[in-house]
């Protein structure tokens, strides 16, 4: 199970390279960089199992199924994971399904979106004096999990960041804005990391307009807070 | 500006090594691993720049002025940070000081403590239906900086994750079982995804007890919330 990391290739850490590598199979998700599929030169098969919204390449319950099918056939089998499989990645899920099949499983951590996506962006999430403590949520809620409260997570927290929440950001915006203002600033970075990374920096305000007029596309990181004015010193830095 | 990850050496990325293995300077951090060192065949000089509570090998100010110091005599200089250098790394201080001078500098983000760590001790911090929302904080705060009211973070997310929170432990942990009862369910993580790597899991109550008998030591990474269960399943995979 590795994180490929959030967009640029060379962010993969030593070890999940080492793995893709190694594979004899691979399992690769729409945002697991592509680039990195041409590093598993050993493995005979690359399988994709991406997902869009609405759109399923392969249902959950198959791609557990395919998992343990390939394991189970003496093949090294990689899980290849845009950004964290643990952060929103669905990774627990699969490995649980795997440990209780009996199948062998290790978790080889990735560099979160959440976290590198405003780097590259020049914007760092926690700050000394100005942002101590980090909320993440996500935009979408899974079918029969109760309702994500963002306001009382803007109001709890320094920094936030929103994963996945394009298509609902004008909601989602909104409820930060009632704890926070409409003037609170904010970023959001299309394609984080990559050489079609674009950011658009505003008010909650400013950035509800943008997604209503349908400029916020996904894939996508929102930035909540202070630390957005940082990107003025340090844009230049990735 | 480079994070090494949280103590495993190869969770660093590809894009991190490769930059140790160009540098002509490292300076280098008390949690960033030793192991990395030896990656650094060019360097000529490896710079300890560590700071334990309370014992200063340099100030921030001095490692400041040697980064711009190095870098002006032409140097390559990788200044490795233990985790993300964006998330408590104060690499954004090291930044704006090299940008406001004049520096070239790239930040390449690492694998945060702050995931990975539980990931190494079975705890993925998100899961689809039992944890959506995540709160990050720092267990000490930065004088001059107002304090962190751990306990309506506490009510605002899922999962709680504070890093550097051993020395103050009790207090803490205590300001989180007023939101959440002292029966919650938490973990404490030491010397996580090495092979020194241990883990106390508990309610809150026993893990308080555990920090008053002095058994809790830094550097450790504490989760609060119900996916500290999933360890029974997970633990066992990494």
């Amino acid at each position: 199970m590795v994180g490929a990391g959030p967009g640029d290739p060379d962010l993969i850490t030593v070890k999940g390279l080492r793995a893709l590598r190694e594979a004899d199979v691979v399992v690769y998700d729409r945002l697991a960089p592509s680039e990195l599929l041409a590093e598993a030169r050993h493995a005979s098969k690359l399988i994709y199992a991406g997902k869009k919204p609405g759109m399923h390449a392969m249902s959950q319950e198959e791609i557990n199924r395919l998992l343990v099918e390939e394991a189970c056939r003496g093949n090294i089998v990689v899980r290849l994971k845009g950004g964290d499989p643990y952060l929103y990645g669905r990774g627990e899920e699969e490995c649980i399904y795997l440990a209780e099949r009996g199948v062998n499983c290790t978790v080889i951590p990735g560099v979160p979106s959440a976290t590198a996506v405003p780097a590259y962006a020049g914007i760092p999430i926690t700050t000394r004096l100005m942002a101590s403590t980090l909320g993440i949520a996500p935009g979408m809620r899974a079918p029969g999990k109760e309702k994500i409260d963002y306001g009382r997570l803007a109001e709890a927290v320094d920094t936030l960041v929103i994963l996945m929440g394009v298509s609902r950001a004008p909601q989602i915006l909104g409820e930060i804005a009632e704890a926070r203002g409409w003037g609170e600033e904010a970023a959001v970075i299309m394609n984080g990391t990559t050489p079609r990374q674009r950011v658009y920096r505003g008010t909650l305000l400013q950035l509800v307009e943008k997604a209503e007029r349908g400029l916020l596309k996904p894939p996508a990181v929102i930035v909540v807070g202070k630390v957005v004015r940082l990107r003025d010193k340090l844009w230049k830095l990735s």
